[in-house]
């Protein structure tokens, strides 16, 4: 990935094309200036002109002094004439507005990739075209095209979007609750740098604690993952928007697994396992963004919260079910000291309602959080804080309330998060508040500020499953010596689950209705008959299984029957797999499928003929480790009848995540050719774990 | 239920204990005079001094003219006192904001019985205690004892608010996004006026046109149930925020649908019946009832989209596809008119970007939002719409074009849904525009706005469902002769609904081995054996269920088994009963229940033994309608699975609900002394439908 850091920090900006008659000229000249860009900036015009009240130059040879960065605002056609003038005088790093390229067709697709390759030939580096630029606020570098909204505060949530527009949404968002940025830029339309390049840049920026990303498509899945894992490894959180949820499905057609996983199920799964913070909003994107920048991420789910409200005290019981955090019992001496602060008529539960007294003494919710954040208990103290919108009667005894609780938190052993009931800015009475008593982040509403906690708990339990060393493929493959092609039935599918270690029912292939009885005998009642061969997916679906034949008679004429049947969905053999009927046990899924763009995906549902009905499946792209294999058990709905509901013999859930594994490895060991292998139903029992029928199909 | 309009519109309110000691008082008087309260505000201060710059009165006796209303935040001690002394002087209406009431324990619960007894004896009516007093926005009369923030805009959402702390939250955030309210008012204790008298004189109130809710507890069930009805007939929706979801759910012990019905849920299914719409934040709150309020409930689920943003329409795709929302492809003519409007590169779709170019032409947002409207397949459309937050270069052009906007919205002959993307607030800039333009509501972010969008759409489905008519209860109820106590078992239970025309396995008893062979003769092989006898609820628990027993044998060795296994249960009984066993198909629970709030509930849940772990159920409070049902029946997860998923034979749904509805006309016919009565599993199999278990349990 290229090295950006030099990109984004130039010492001299020359914006070409300036004008008066554009917008973008204007705000970008205004944003650089009024935000005190600490270097030169040289506009340039063809003509010469005076433009936003400064002498342009007409060419990049005329400029006084080296241009680091060319913001290029010109027509279309002028862009590479732009770029071969600049490469002249030494201008590496262009940033491009310029629409009308790949966005509009295939004509300007064309256009593109002239630039690219004129890029390429002459060592250029571009961001675009048809981006706005970007906002470096660290260093108050803001060659950006569209308005942005002030005081611009500068911390540490860096972000990265594919799109325009919802930029300026962003900068508002988070101008409203004053939540700093380190940086910004919209991507446009990456034909040079790309996403991954930018997050890249921010893993290594000093100043960017969690990267905050807009995604509408995943371009190279390759460095997706490897920049995922360096910002994981570096302690950096990455939460993204990734749009495309409703976006129908991909499904591959033989196997019940195609239809488990789809893309934008994959793409949460792998989110997980990257250690990605998947969020469905702009607000949930920066309220998590700047609770994992400014506070960091949280130790464990034990919460404790303390409100000046019973309303809101119970609305945050609600939302911290939802996040499966766990408002514990106060520590006896936690609760002996609350009741010595307290009023009489207050409880001394978490969550706390200190009540309304705060009116009467303001220092009240302050001191009730000391005592909670010392509670050994407690990992994570929510503070509900409400900024003021008016300016108070006497500003200044609340500003010394704010600096008194400012340093409370500070002085805390335990992370506290700051609240405001509701999600409304932050206006200039707050914003005074906060810059005079020094007090942190306050989150915008607990709506937000609880899907934010909980992500904020959720990111060290990611990253810890994350680094566990994934299942190698299996290291002597034991194949089956047949063609790999199209769909081997089961017969065939089981034999190579069974040299790969996976426990599988017996059968016997039998031709004829007495052989079937001869088998039958053999492997005691009552039994069960499938059709067998190749290319045959859905047996049940023709006729093709019959079950619970109790004796010999049975056997015989379900024999018959079932050819009858199948022959009808034209399938033609005569050949019939007998097995023996297992007692009913809880019935698994568990398949391995290509997805196109993350490849082998493992698929784990419950439910036997219940799979797609109830749709209880967990996904995980392989690589994967034993122990991701297990958190993606304990995410089933039904994982209760693996544990033993209603005094069922529990799972035994190790030798299960065994048995998976050894399907993982064997689908990782089977190659390019796999499309899909898939154990359809897997059946549990106590410690008894048997495949009761197979499928493998190949590209 | 109370007639309040003359206590909600006084012409004249005296402070009782007005001194500049308390925040309360200040905030109060402040409210009234600065919101211009059209009548006269009388002091009243023990000592007669001057209080907040005024002269204040010693006593009622001294006030020179009529109290309409009383405001009273005296010490608790003298507010009976004030009462009798009010009383004497012909003042009838309190609101009492004093605390230290039934909030505070058992001796405030003395002291507020005294104040309901001495305002009963007088035929006074008070607000509270412990309330903060109540906002009519409408006529600017403002008793009201914390900061209301400036300026109170008045409009058509009626707040009623379970807690006082939360009321300030909901004037900020009505505040920040610029909605109106008619009325709002946190009620304190309830001690004599209550929710359901407010949300009764909301109903009647003619500036009011929806009503918004946050509730602890619903403390009269059947005058809510009329309220909201009365509601419903007036066509002002009600939307509320109801806390206690995580609050652990009530059990009833015997019957598995009592693990299926919870207080919350019980909510839940009375709020649907009822037509109310419940939400979790107060964010959802107030964008949804001001929705309601000034656009009205939507008329469809066919949504049209118009944005200036492709990132923005894909978050809003897929919130459309959480909401149920139908993003309809445009008709060929509003194609065409579109592709005549946008610039080349953008596309003429659902949900449409007409791209960045907005910056360029201001004017083709509303244009193309004028095409989408007349869309004949779009029922509502949604128009991204960012008000300025900073001063525009041209503040006059940039009002001409949102007044532009407002006159194609006001024009078009489908409502139009104005959203902003992110939520922030509309600060003084967007507030002006707003005023200048007359532009509408614009709903506070994609996030809140689709919800709300959603919830409007629903509510004319809710409203009617709820006016189908009542299963009556069964008119000739030809009742079993035996006690009503304790547990019935499966043979009475059964034969119990079996006169109540709903089908019924065939069975018969037996006693011993013998018998029970005889019996499995005669029904035809397989059979299945069960222990009989009442007081045993979850016989397959304990051994007392045999399936699928092929012949005579098999039926001989099952009945002596069982009947050790269930001794060991402490079960002593040899009676057992003999069915056909009956080939497999879908399962069902079909279970009434008593909760102690609300009364019977009908439970359905899909899934045999998978009922506790799927959580695959739905809940109805009787009385419920046959399409209440069948409404109920479409939201199972596995509908599908009854409706004829993977070539299964589909169910004959209406005659599904015609039994069910049989189950509910017996279950209320049964009377006051049924706890709960259940079929599980209720086996349907295309038109076949058979309680396979029965269960009968009495209070």
């Amino acid at each position: 990935m290229k090295d950006l850091s030099s990109f984004f920090r130039p010492k001299s900006v020359a914006l070409v094309g300036a004008t008066e008659k554009s917008g973008w000229s204007a705000a970008t000249y205004a944003n650089l200036i009024s935000n005190a860009f600490p270097g030169d900036v040289f506009l340039l015009n063809p003509k010469g002109a005076v433009v936003h009240g400064v002498q342009t130059f007409a060419s990049f040879a005329d400029v006084p002094g080296q241009v680091d960065l060319a913001y290029v605002m010109t027509p279309i056609d002028a862009v590479i004439p732009v770029m071969e003038a600049g490469a002249r005088q030494g201008v590496r790093n262009y940033v491009v507005l310029t629409s009308g390229y790949g966005e509009v067709g295939a004509e300007g697709a064309a256009k593109e990739r002239e630039l690219v390759d004129f890029a390429a030939a002459n060592d250029l580096i571009v961001l675009g075209p048809n981006g706005n630029g970007f906002i470096n606020a660290t260093d108050s570098i803001t060659p950006y095209g569209l308005p942005i909204p002030k005081p611009l505060l500068a911390g540490s949530v860096g972000v990265v979007l594919q799109s325009g527009a919802l930029a300026s949404s962003v900068l508002s968002f988070a101008h409203a609750r004053s939540i700093g940025l380190s940086f910004l830029t919209s991507m446009g339309n990456e034909s040079i740098i790309s996403v991954t390049d930018v997050v890249a840049h921010l893993v290594d920026d000093p100043q960017t604690k969690c990267i905050a990303l807009f995604l509408e498509s995943i371009r190279y899945p390759d460095e997706f993952i490897a920049v995922a894992q360096a910002a994981r490894d570096a302690g950096k959180p990455i939460v993204a928007l990734k749009i495309g949820r409703s976006a129908k499905a991909s499904r591959t057609a033989q196997a019940h697994t195609g239809a488990l996983v789809g893309d934008d199920r994959t793409v949460d799964a792998v989110f997980e396992q990257l250690g990605i913070l998947r969020v469905a909003s702009v607000e949930d994107l920066l309220t998590t963004a700047s609770l994992l920048a400014e506070v960091g991420p949280l130790p464990g789910r034990r919460l404790g919260v303390v409100t000046p409200s019973g309303g809101a005290s119970e609305i945050i019981s609600d939302r911290a079910m939802d996040e499966g955090l766990d408002l514990v019992d106060f520590a006896e001496q936690t609760t002996a000291k609350l009741v010595e602060i307290l009023p009489d008529f207050a409880s001394a539960n978490n969550p706390l309602d200190v009540t309304g007294y705060v009116l009467l003494d303001r220092t009240l919710l302050g001191r009730a959080m000391e005592v909670v954040v010392a509670d050994p208990g407690v990992d994570v103290t929510m503070l509900l804080s409400e900024l003021p919108r008016a300016v108070p009667p006497d500003m200044d005894g609340a500003v010394e309330m704010w600096r008194a609780n400012a340093a409370r938190i500070e002085q805390a052993s335990t992370p506290v998060v700051a609240v405001s009931t509701c999600l409304t800015d932050i206006n200039e009475v707050g914003r005074e508040i906060r810059e005079r008593s020094g007090f942190p982040l306050v989150l915008g509403g607990i709506e937000h500020a609880m899907t934010a906690i909980g992500n904020a708990v959720r990111y060290p339990e990611l990253v810890r499953t994350a680094g566990e060393p994934p299942i190698p493929p299996l290291a002597q493959l034991n194949a089956i010596d047949a063609e790999r092609t199209g769909v081997w039935g089961e017969q065939r599918s089981a034999e190579q689950l069974r040299r790969a270690g996976v426990p599988v029912v017996p059968a016997e292939l039998v031709d004829s209705a007495d052989e079937a009885v001869r088998a039958a005998d053999a492997v005691g009642y009552p039994v069960v008959l499938k059709i067998a061969g190749d290319e045959i997916a859905h047996k049940s679906d023709i006729g093709g299984v019959r079950l619970a034949l109790a004796d010999a008679d049975a056997v015989r004429t379900a024999y018959d029957e079932m050819l009858a049947a199948v022959q009808v969905a034209g399938v033609k053999s005569r050949t019939v797999l007998v097995q023996p009927m297992r007692p009913l046990g809880t019935e698994l899924l568990v398949g391995v499928v290509r997805d196109p763009v993350w490849g082998l995906t493992l698929a784990i549902a419950l439910g036997g003929v219940w799979v797609e009905l109830m749709d209880d499946s967990v996904l995980r792209v392989l690589p994967v480790s034993a122990a991701s294999i297990r958190g993606a058990l304990e995410k089933l709905r039904g994982i209760d009848a693996l544990k033993g509901a209603r005094g069922a013999q529990p799972v035994d859930l190790d030798a299960l995540v065994e048995v998976i594994g050894r399907v993982v490895a064997l689908a990782q060991a089977l190659g390019e050719e796999l499309e899909s292998l898939e154990i359809n139903p897997l059946r549990v029992s106590g410690g008894e774990i048997e495949a009761l029928d197979a499928l493998i199909t190949w590209r």
